[in-house]
């Protein structure tokens, strides 16, 4: 892709503080929910009250009369455009931006008001009377699935059950393979949703000009996918929308599709002339907020006596609520989550995905993986017992490595997982401390690995995947244009030090423009999948590529430099890099440029696009983690006390930023297996405070260590892959098999709770 | 320039409604002084109180204590880093943003608070203790040359006397010419200083990020070049700053500058982390604001006895007032103004700039060329009586035709005068009305010509002196980046107009992006001079035609088009133009360009640079104006009755826009004529309020007629050429002339008062 390799440039491995870290503490970063424009009206949304029901009547006369409301809407006033992130295939396109003829969950949204206030806006919510024909509801797979389950998208006569799509994989003969297994080790899971609980809820205004061109300021990960959708939807042109991307507050996937709120924003906008304003409450975002997908998953993997695997047959039912959302992902990606880590050379997936009457699940970090490989690794560390081989030497003797390849799916184009498993072994002490482990004491191990970005087009962009503009100035300074987001992230942060490290100018000299799809280069798919560095940044070095070949020339120039010799940039200079006396300042090298090119502005546009590298993803971190845990033997009461991590996200680009990424992951992780847990009865989430909704906080926090592993990605920026979702798979599975080591509970229903502990003990 | 004569887009010519209507009559509009940021402190000025002082001391320490007071600057605070528009000329850049050693006018800046509310803000500057020691002051031009005055500018070593600059310009044998002349007419004139009376007063709002750079939201004219200088004055790189353009309400040539509360507002939220602001008040506008020079003008023309002009001597003494300021372009460019119009085969100019203790004299509406052009044009009527000519006829005898060159000056690319003339002539009864003039009644001539942007770089800028970008969509859209600057004179509706009808889709299906130094492309000199049209349609055009080209191979290929065949844009379509069913839509059409180019986004930049152009500019507008009054025999009051004019600017792009124009400069030339006048003691403004300072309004305002003369200029879009300022300039000439006719008074001393008709007269 590009031939950094050679480039040591030392800013590349340095920690550099995050580019809106001061505007953070100092409370001054402005979110969606801060911007406040003249005339602007407050919305507010009606949910439905029943999971499963056709709308008979809606009657928003009284809200429409109370004094300070300017809009109320129902579905029939809206175009009713179905939407989807799923564009490549429309028939999954399966939501509408208002409920019109049914309601699928309690939360499905039915109306909107927009009102002077916000006071008077959920006054004029509380008077819409909405008449409904009760219908029978599923709440689970199990009964989705049952004979005679309600069909939750009847309208749909594509689909004869609550299964809206699957996926299969097929690789080699499984028959055979099962019969050639020494051991099979068969089991069930549960996997349970689990919530972003980012710390920004979703906020969205909207503004309209005299034309009708809205302008959307949205706490999105993805703006150009929420400009093509909110257009469609709307029914006008894509660049008649302009979203733009304020401070993001966490997103883990949760914002990444249109949401009715941008709908009801911007229609309303439209419609009143005056711009419109959503911001959730942290309720709502708990009752009607995407979440990870629950999967029920049958897994049955065969080895040979020595250990070696040779087929895998796995099975998915994915919970996916009332739409498919991102569930097409989940089930594809589960799918080749499944066939990773190890080699398994015959391999069977069954994907479903099933409608049920709950929330819609969705993307979130890790998007099918840490559900997959929960399932993986717990197994391993069972067959490992039942083999008696160790846990770590029976992944090292199947572990991925540079150049395997999954048939169908994917190439490993590198693969630091042999020196993960190695290092973490060595670091903790594994195999003496699992010798002797003092009483409720556990340790155990999980082990990931993650794409960097996805390759497969659902989104249908006829767009580069990504694409930046840089200028470049005589005063020394540039301005890159890129339509990634930093959702916190920080990947502004480093995709600037990208920049400047192949430039070689200063971060703090380079203007970042970000996330406004009417300003930086289409197309951009956004903030998921972990694509950011690896994409973005292959994009940024193909832009400073050109701007590096243009100020080449002006130095050749200047200095007569041979043919042969090469053009360096580094210090803010632009040298012979046989003899840097030959040179000048970048801002010099800028302004003859300009000069040569008779007053032109210095610009380069840069793109990324993976072509032909599977179904997957360019490039796969790598990594294994190593959990230790005390576990009450009266309360069932699980402690981490340490996790250890080594990893291989290729270069590290900036540590700093890495060793954030593996705390949040860490935390994320805990809540997963440990605390985080909806309690959902009929269909309605009881628990939507974060006081009932229980996430790790500091104080939960174990000790984390972190072991690098190098290695260089050739598809990669500077040899750089993903850190950002990968990290938060182990946790679980390592928890899982400590906690295992520590009572002899074997976790196959996620999360841990001190109940499910004591009562395998036979405690209570 | 470019190949548009043959294009005949039906939308050329349309009177399509503003964009900018809507907003602005619904009051949704956006100015500088509109916007407030979170945490926002509001500037106020300390302005001098006296015309010329040493400054002693400044005790800011009682301010500095007032709770609530932010910060307090002087000049000594600053980088001290002179600055003016002149960076070609250094030595003529003599203003500092708040002064430090002397104040040189009343009115003269020297230092600034910042504070949470604009009420502390003003009571912390009247805290400020400044201890001056006085120098003598001068204020006007004679006292200002006379021996021993003062220095005004001492501190420049340079300068002997308080000429700053002057031009000269000596065309032929002076001497001889007037030698041979049969009838020479030598008089003087003095013209005053004019307020631009902009509606919206001067608005600034600065904030700064974490790394220092600085983004400013200004009531300016001319965003590039306050991006340059604010960044040379704060003494960062030029693209550490962001100028925005809001919407402006009116410019008239006095906001292309940096001023003191931009640099202020930039420097003190760099100071305290906040952003501040600031809004004149009417009264400090009027104060401090800058003006249209007066002048001190002598001008000798020689005739022959038929009429043939053989020589001018023109000599200009220009009241800079305390500092240059854009007075260096009305030296220069009064000296061309008085080269035209005519045919002077001698001509000698000697323009001097001089340094008086008054507020500033900058750009104004015309530049130069109202003053020039006043003495001219009366000089031609008085010396029409004399010769025994009609003042008409006269005027054609010796009127600039196409082709006619100036020497060292400009060669006139088109010229509609001469059809002007006599379109005016024949449409008011020119010579029937004068014969037969009832009593107290007057008809006057006036006539002028002006220029369609510099071509001289005074700012010394390295860019091209217009660029944009233009962006196209698959839906049809396109998106159009300019620096320029709709100042309330229309030039978003025109540019966008040239656009829509060079791509053949609708002006709505644009979006504009204007005037955002860090988004629309450099460079970019902004709006004055009546450049926009010109410039910015001539580098739309240029970027159109590279977009035009990449969607003409589109069609080419899918149609198998021969290569002889053009294709041609219309009706939101791209089609052969011999067989237009050969074609597809414009959005088709880029659909498939992406995909041609395999995700690429179809974007292209255009520019404009006049090169080889003389010294002046590429085009110029010409015209003719008939004013017909009534003056009161008794209170000689001036009543405007009816005001024609024959005028030339190229093709009209939008009629509706040209009218409002016109409108406009019919009533600045009024006030400039009859009423609006500074009362100026003892260098102190004495009417600073709208009560005072006579602006007339609507029901001032006489029936206007107006005629285009059609022309083709092929330096311009679509032909087109100035209309902005040009007509501004006729009234003056024209009503002094009807005035005369009507009472016997021959105005040499704007404005015409009812004082000065009824003194004349005796009768007073």
């Amino acid at each position: 892709m590009n031939d950094t390799k050679t480039n040591n440039n030392s800013l590349i491995g340095q920690s550099i503080p995050r580019i809106d870290s001061p505007s953070k503490v100092t409370g001054k970063a402005q979110y969606a929910g801060d911007i406040i424009l003249p005339g602007t009206l407050y919305g507010k949304l009606l949910l439905s009250t029943v999971a499963h029901a056709k709308i008979k009547n809606i009657d928003i006369s009284a809200a429409l009369a109370l004094p300070g409301v300017k809009d109320v809407i129902v579905g029939k006033d809206t175009p009713c455009i179905k939407f989807g992130n799923w564009r490549l295939f429309p028939n999954t396109q399966d939501e509408l931006p208002l409920a019109v003829d049914k309601v699928r969950f309690i939360g499905d949204e039915i109306a909107a008001v927009a009102a002077i206030t916000p006071e008077i806006a959920e006054a004029a919510i509380a008077l819409i009377k909405v008449e409904y024909e009760l219908l029978p509801a599923v709440f689970n797979i199990d009964d989705s699935l049952a004979p005679g389950a309600p069909l939750i998208h009847d309208e749909n006569k594509e689909l004869t059950s609550n299964i809206s799509l699957d996926r299969k994989i097929d690789v080699g003969d499984i028959e055979q393979a099962f019969k050639d297994a020494d051991y099979i080790r068969e089991d069930s899971f549960l996997v349970h949703p689990h919530s972003h609980a980012y710390m920004e809820p979703c906020a969205t205004i909207a503004e309209t000009d005299a034309e009708g061109r809205v302008t959307i300021y949205t706490s999105t990960q993805t703006p150009y996918i929420v400009q093509c959708l909110l257009a469609s939807t709307l029914g006008i042109p894509e660049n008649h929308v302009r979203v733009v991307k304020p401070a993001i507050g966490g997103g883990f996937g949760g914002k990444m599709e249109l949401r009715t709120w941008e709908f009801c924003a911007a229609f309303m906008s439209r419609r009143t002339g005056r711009p419109v304003r959503f911001v959730l409450t942290r309720q709502e975002e708990l009752e009607i907020g995407r979440r990870r997908h629950g999967m029920k998953i049958k897994s049955k993997v065969g080895f040979k006596k020595d250990g070696t695997i040779v087929a895998k047959d796995f099975e998915a039912y994915l919970d996916g609520g009332a739409y498919n959302s991102m569930g097409p992902t989940a089930t594809f990606l589960c799918g080749n989550f499944g066939a990773m880590l190890y080699r398994y050379p015959v391999y069977r997936y069954r994907g479903y995905h099933v409608y049920t009457n709950l929330p819609p699940s969705g993307a979130m970090r890790g998007f099918g993986a840490p559900q997959a490989m929960f399932i993986s690794e717990t197994q391993m560390n069972m067959a490992a017992i039942d083999l008696g081989i160790d846990a770590i030497d029976l992944r090292i003797k199947n572990a991925m490595v540079t150049g395997d390849k999954i048939e169908g799916v994917t190439t490993i184009s590198s693969a630091g997982f042999v020196e993960s498993l190695e290092k973490i072994a060595s670091a903790t002490q594994w195999k003496e401390k699992k010798k002797n482990l003092p009483p409720n004491k556990g340790i155990g191990i999980g082990c990931y690995s993650f794409i960097s970005g996805g390759v497969f087009n659902w989104f249908n962009t006829q767009y580069h995947f990504s694409a930046c503009e840089v200028r470049a100035y005589d005063d020394g300074t540039a301005h890159l244009f890129t339509m990634s987001c930093d959702i916190g992230q920080g990947s502004d942060t480093v995709l600037r030090q990208i920049l400047a490290a192949d430039l070689g100018i200063l971060p703090n000299m380079i203007r970042l423009t970000a996330g406004d799809t009417a300003m930086t280069p289409k197309g951009d798919l956004g903030t998921w999948g972990s694509r950011v560095t690896l994409m973005n940044g292959n994009a940024i070095l193909d832009a400073s590529k050109k701007i590096k070949n243009e100020l080449a020339k002006i130095v050749s120039v200047k200095f007569n430099l041979n043919v042969i010799h090469d053009v360096a940039f580094a210090d803010g200079r632009v040298f012979a890099k046989a003899n840097p006396k030959y040179g000048m300042t970048f801002g010099e090298a800028v302004t003859m440029w300009v000069k040569m090119n008779r007053g032109e502005e210095l610009t380069a546009r840069g793109v990324y696009t993976p072509r032909d590298k599977g179904l997957t993803t360019p490039a796969y971190s790598f990594g294994a983690q190593v959990a230790e845990v005390d576990v009450d033997p009266e309360t069932g009461v699980v402690t981490v006390e340490k996790i250890s991590t080594a990893h291989d996200c290729g270069t590290v680009i900036n540590p700093l930023s890495v060793e954030g990424q593996l705390e949040g992951a860490i935390q994320m992780g805990l809540g997963y297996t440990l605390c985080e847990q909806f309690a959902i009865k009929d269909g309605k989430t009881l628990n939507t405070t974060f006081l009932d909704y229980k996430v790790p906080a500091a104080e939960d926090m174990p000790q984390i260590v972190s072991y690098k592993i190098d290695t260089y990605e050739k598809e990669g920026p500077f040899g750089a892959k993903e850190v950002g979702e990968g990290l938060v798979i182990p946790t679980a599975p390592a928890i899982a098999d400590a906690v295992f080591q520590a009572t002899g509970y074997r976790c196959k229903d996620l999360p841990i709770t001190p109940e499910k502990i004591l009562k395998s003990q036979g405690k209570i």
